[in-house]
């Protein structure tokens, strides 16, 4: 028999490990408990139609569907399986699916329960989501989300409250050298107006995100590709070449946007959040005119937190002003973030961040030499433990060699 | 469009119901760290082969399998799909599947890792298991496990150590009237032998196990219509008349068994585990011959915890010598009791035994009335929460009424 295993991208946890995950999500949620945010819990699994078309055609793809139990194949139309037509089947041999990731089902939870709850509701979730994608270095097909949120108010002391919350987690875990970069989605579409390219809002900014990796002829080039006119691209160019700190780049982008009321919206309402931090003695805030994350779903601030050495970001979130409606609820604004702990894991691990407390547990190991030994010690262990001593009884008898 | 719902048998949990399970998880947590415990995590989806034919045919059946990605059909064959087998058809298009316990996850994670692991390995863990059961009262398709057990060693100070965290756990949760029932495998063996009868042994155990609720009578049609010979019913009468506490209750059966070998060997055993804990002042402990449990699966201790006015046992378990030996590994005994969380909170619940401390936790509200109050109560909320006091702000500008 060949030894047992476990699927593709899933891990088990060893004491050592599992005490150091208890440490970070602890840390994590003693954060949001002090910033007045509540606890939840969604099911892991969810009704397939509550998932399905919320994240695009390649989310779908990777969401993990629950096969129905049963004589599952009564009722499938033959023709689908004799013509073994994978897609088309799916719906109708499985109704539920594992979560993929927590914002969707929280939007389904404020929908259902509308009238339990009373807003704005600031809740906390520390809850495993699965994604059948590829497994590779850092990334798992079942990890960990801790997303903090607040529902039901537009005030801009909200992207404040979380930034502040991020920047005391990462400060509590000592992760140093992160920078929390914003942006606001108001802003991109005034980009678009101004430029006269409003249809090509997600290209342009796909574009301009990768200035960084690729260089501006070849981020011009990708443009005109996506049959983006030069004149376009002309108006666009000066926005590459934006440079210095926050205040000189917000100045400078309220120039190239003056023209355009909802960028003009997107600007102020940066300078209010950058504003306000800066009074509370957050400093590693930056604007950064190229973030976008999940575009299509964010209508204000737009949040990543990156830290050196880390490829990816530990941390994103935004506002997002019409999350609910998919579920019919209209008209409740919401903003919050999202934790990548997996992530933040694998960073504390490479610097040696954990503190030796976060580790196992045993204080006391007691060895008996015999049965009347052994009976001394299960008397001691209880008084150890009546201590708050974590003690262990070797339940064996040992020899004296 | 119809409000959005979850699957049934699943819940939500809102924020004074999550924290009252924190509250509950924590300190079964607690118990088992101070008894020298170490954490372990394993994945929700295991690979379905290590699943599958672990739970008896009905456990199959109720394991939740998760469709492979892709294109899942294309392999299938396909007089297996226009004949709609659905039963053979599983296994070909789902590869792996949710958790139904953590027995068997723990007993592959040793398998797996024997060579990481030293022995005696004492672990707990507390995950959510998956089951395709009916739901009803009480009965969920998701719901959490406790489990704590010990792998490597057979000593029966194993035994008595778990009762001892059974006894702790019950009482700092303030759960009284609950009764530790015990038995022994290795008795009921002996009984079957006695009569003569030990290719019976399963039909005799839950024959037995119903005379409570079914009358003697009734046991005895039900023993007859097995196939048990009237013979065997006869010398099996006596011990339905068992009565008396526990030492009297151990002697009679005694005399029952003393012709078995393995009945006297379980005898001596399970005497000695109540020996042991009444010198330690756990009183609450109960022999149960007609106690059984998952009787293919235990080898010796069986341990099951009841509490009044609750149908059904709220933690159970016992010792399996040759769990791992399902993987390919022989000779590791092991020991372990599983607490059913949500069953302890139902019971929790209705005799309202959370305390106010396990509520929800915001201690300060701050509502501002402008743009400067605001700003006031952000600084504000920052120094209370410095001073660990849970501090939420209210986003939105307050009218004055």
């Amino acid at each position: 028999m060949s030894k047992p295993s476990i699927p593709k991208g899933t891990r088990d946890f060893f004491p050592e490990q599992a005490a150091k995950r208890a440490y970070l999500f602890s840390i994590i949620q003693n954060v949001f408990k002090r910033y007045g945010y509540l606890p939840i819990e969604t099911p892991a699994v969810e009704k397939l139609e509550t998932l399905m078309g919320k994240y695009g055609e390649e989310g779908d793809r990777l969401i993990f569907k629950i096969l129905n139990s049963g004589d599952y194949l009564a009722k499938v139309d033959e023709t689908l399986l004799t013509e073994k037509h994978s897609q088309k089947t799916t719906a109708l041999i499985a109704e539920k699916a594992l979560r993929y990731d927590l914002t969707v089902p929280f939007a389904r939870f404020v929908v259902q329960h509308q009238n339990e709850l009373s807003f704005p509701f600031k809740r906390y979730q520390i809850q495993p989501v699965w994604r059948a994608d590829r497994p590779q270095k850092g990334r798992y097909r079942e990890f960990y989300q801790c997303d903090v949120d607040v529902v039901g108010s537009d005030s801009l002391l909200n992207e404040v409250e979380l930034i502040q919350i991020v920047h005391e987690v990462f400060k509590q875990l000592n992760i140093e050298q992160t920078t929390i970069k914003l942006n606001n989605r108001k802003i991109l579409v005034g980009i678009s107006e101004v430029v006269g390219a409003k249809d090509k809002l997600v290209d342009i900014t796909v574009a301009i995100d990768k200035l960084d990796k690729i260089g501006l002829e070849n981020v011009k080039k990708e443009l005109l590709e996506k049959g983006i006119a030069q004149p376009v691209i002309d108006k666009l160019e000066p926005l590459f070449f934006i440079t210095g700190d926050t205040s000189e780049k917000l100045e400078k982008v309220a120039a190239f946007v003056s023209s355009s009321e909802i960028g003009l919206k997107g600007l102020e309402e940066l300078t209010t959040v950058f504003n306000t931090l800066e009074k509370f003695g957050i400093s590693n805030v930056e604007f950064d005119i190229t973030l976008a994350r999940g575009l299509n779903y964010y209508t204000g601030a737009i949040i990543e937190v990156v830290t050196e050495g880390f490829n990816g970001s530990v941390c994103g979130g935004g506002r997002y002003d019409d999350l609910t409606s998919i579920f019919g609820l209209k008209d409740v604004s919401g903003v919050g973030v999202s934790f990548g702990a997996d992530r933040i894991y694998d960073v504390m691990l490479e610097r040696d961040l954990f503190p030796k407390s976060a580790s196992v547990n045993t204080q006391v190991l007691l060895v008996n030499f015999g049965k009347s030994e052994a009976e001394y010690c299960l008397g001691l262990a209880g008084k150890l433990r009546q201590a708050n001593i974590n003690t262990e009884l070797y339940p064996d008898t040992a020899k004296i060699k």
